[in-house]
């Protein structure tokens, strides 16, 4: 255990995280052994980030031993950084009580997200026994991707009509409660967020100021129904710290710091990369086999269903195949050309139009530009292939046998290719772009539709472009 | 426009940007016709940030104009908005005494990112005329993707013996140049890190007391030349939202905030998911068509290859499909399903090694969980398959003329497709892993590499079955 050495501060040299592979096998033959405490005298140093990540590397049932072993404080503080399902299976036979007691230690935000994962009857234990329960019974009442849902209770407000020193003595008060905190909000006698004030400059100004002679009114704030999407484009726009929420009617009900929504940046991302690999419902590496089956299978018979398709459009062309077999070998390169045109279009359009940088009144404006990039891939490509053809026939005598004319099956091959990249291109752009408009999240195009269809199509053009020269 | 009328604070009811086609063209005839009065007076109410989208939307004639209207305290604030490329064009023309003037607006570390971009003789010209010439020259030094060269000079430090009254005057200072400040840093002698106090803290403290009293030194700090990626994957981990950057005496020499992690958070996965689509580089849609094109032409090529190679697999087994022509149409789906199941196998895993939830030491455990996720899924999709294959004869006379037995050709796509999907997942699962243990990056595999091997693979498999049972 070389690596768990008691430090002061944590420097990271070569970005080592502090749990491997080895620490995991220590802690776990001792868990295993019930040495309690030389086990939580070891993980005490450890920040609740690698103490989950320890913990969530152990086997099952010696991750529930330790959990159990750990005090409430420092079992609280590791919740938010385990995976959800995962840490409702810790969870589920833990007393309410103690549930509690580790929530008592967590931001109100925080509290409400373990909670909204719990089982109910478990939840419902739990709640009255918290010291804020009427916070968290507030916020477990927004959907959990808005605004309302990520934000906390934690925030400091002020009158416009306080001095100074009576802020500074509300941040006194506040101060063990709120671990994160960067502004002070000034309210109106309705409670209604008038303005803010930084921390910086509430320590800069002279007592006797007035709060609102120092507050800035050029505040960015956000509807507590607003998807938590755009929330994080507000903050990453904008550069923000933190975020004030307010309701219908302008009164402040909470805030929502930079730590929440980078892990909606980094989620949000890790689900769109799964969803252009055909996984649903953000799976994670310590997710059971049946529920990553569960992700997965629906999206292989889609595929299945598309390939077949595919097969259909060859079926039909059966006589063209009989009569020459050699067009069989070209079918690969059509589908898999086809297939990456057309993922590299949509891929882009669709971070463009995520991203705000492209709008979807753009469609003639990138349409030109993606035809044009297309016109010059598609023939590079088709010059590239039709001059593999002509040299077959001397790199193999057997395929020289069943080819009558490569001058007819490279003209084949290379106007086939080309016509493919352009549909591609086309369908690639222009279906995100549509789908845009109309309300339906663009991003499913990237998956296994636009492939399919691009396969079926690139097909079909291929067959025929070969029927009428080469047959 | 309507959506531009002055407002002191943005409330983002709808997540609604004030940007939008309306106003750009509205800008556009503006700024056509020479009004630079009222084209200012539009735009300065603009966040740099909408500001820096109007311009990137306008014609690139008008965008120079605009551009070279804006004061230079305004158009200093738009660059670090704009898109690398993009800016550097906008730039190009621009006099070296007005780029200096917007680059002193910045902190040091957009001043540096912007100064990187620049042609060079342009930048050699720029440094010597700014306030903060030393500073950006130290940062120029360092790798542009390391914690050196996202870091900023901007930072308030202070002596460990220094009384908070003394502290608060350093702040005061440094107020003006440093907007995002939320901690000082405590120095011993040799400008060695030995601390930090939050403002927080500095505010509740009483004057007299010294800073080494109340400053934490349980801090997490960087070398100044770690990686972006870990920068950003450590103040993730343990919620932070300043770092300071350490050289290797452990004197500190800047400090990373999480605005800037979160646009490298965001680059990082836009770049992964264009890594996935077969597009290098970065694209944005200000590109031109030439670099778009070069960006993705040299994957296309690989792919023309890689497919080319299944091409010759089908080649190689043309006796058979002379045989048989009713098993070419089983093509698409083997590679379809091949490279579905490779991709959902392969990005899990490199996502888990990413983020660090999965080790590469864990392939045994996860290859037995890949695998068990394939027999399940291989067996559905094999039924369905064989089922369909079963009942084809009935849909379509034609087909039943060619199929001379449905039952075996139910036996072999049924049984290759299992085959397919075992082989596919064990290649997604385990190259990515042994990429990571090789210390190569396993995003690779998640392209087209994965695909194609798996492609050809898929394909030896089917017509070896087909070989066997059917013919």
């Amino acid at each position: 255990m070389g690596n768990t050495t008691r430090t002061d501060h944590r420097d990271m040299k070569g970005g080592a995280l502090e749990v491997d592979a080895e620490l995991v096998d220590d802690i776990s033959s001792l868990v295993e052994s019930g040495q309690q405490g030389m086990v939580l005298n070891v993980v005490a140093d450890l920040h609740p980030a690698d103490l989950a990540q320890l913990i969530s590397h152990l086997p099952f049932e010696e991750a529930k031993q330790l959990f159990a072993w750990l005090p409430a404080i420092q079992g609280g503080e590791i919740l938010p950084e385990l995976d959800d399902a995962y840490r409702g299976e810790l969870l589920e036979e833990v007393k309410p009580v103690r549930v509690g007691k580790m929530l008592d230690e967590l931001d109100t935000d925080d509290a409400t997200d373990v909670l909204g994962d719990l089982p109910e009857s478990l939840a419902e234990a739990v709640i009255p026994l918290l010291e804020d329960a009427d916070d968290v019974r507030k916020l477990l009442g927004y959907d959990e991707e808005t605004a309302g849902g990520i934000m906390g209770r934690e925030y400091v407000s002020a009158k416009g009509s306080w001095t100074v020193a009576e802020v500074t003595e509300e941040v006194r008060r506040e101060a063990d409660e709120i671990d994160q905190m960067y502004v002070v909000y000034v309210l109106d006698d309705l409670g209604r967020l008038e303005g803010f004030i930084t921390l910086k400059k509430l320590l800069l100004s002279p007592a006797h100021v007035k709060a609102h002679e120092i507050m800035r009114s050029d505040y960015v704030s956000v509807q507590v129904d607003l998807d938590q999407e755009e929330v994080a484009r507000i903050m990453e726009r904008y550069d923000l710290i933190a975020l004030p929420v307010i309701d219908y009617e302008g009164k402040l009900v909470g805030r929502i710091t930079i730590d929440d929504i980078v892990d909606v940046i980094r989620e949000e991302a890790e689900e769109d990369i799964q969803k252009m690999s055909g996984v649903t419902g953000g799976e994670v590496p310590t997710d059971s086999v049946l529920r990553i089956t569960r992700g997965r299978l629906p999206w292989l018979l889609v595929g299945l269903v598309g390939a077949g398709l595919s097969g259909f459009v060859i079926g039909g062309f059966e006589d063209a195949l009989e009569e020459a077999v050699i067009l069989a070998a070209f079918i690969p390169i059509m589908m898999a050309t086809a297939g990456n045109v057309g993922i590299q279009s949509s891929s882009i359009i669709v971070q463009g139009l995520a991203s705000g940088d492209l709008w979807s009144t753009d469609v003639v404006k990138r349409l030109g530009k993606e035809t044009a990039v297309a016109l010059i891939n598609g023939i590079a490509l088709s010059l590239v292939l039709a001059g593999a053809v002509l040299l077959l026939p001397y790199v193999s005598p057997n395929i020289a046998e069943v080819i009558h004319s490569s001058v007819l099956l490279a003209w084949t091959s290379g106007l086939s290719l080309l016509a493919v990249i352009i549909l591609a291109t086309v369908i690639g752009t222009t279906v995100p772009l549509f789908l845009h408009r109309w309300g339906i999240d663009p991003a499913i195009a990237t998956g296994p539709f636009i492939t399919t269809s691009n396969d079926i199509i690139g097909l079909t053009v291929y067959f025929l472009i070969a029927t009428v020269i080469y047959l």
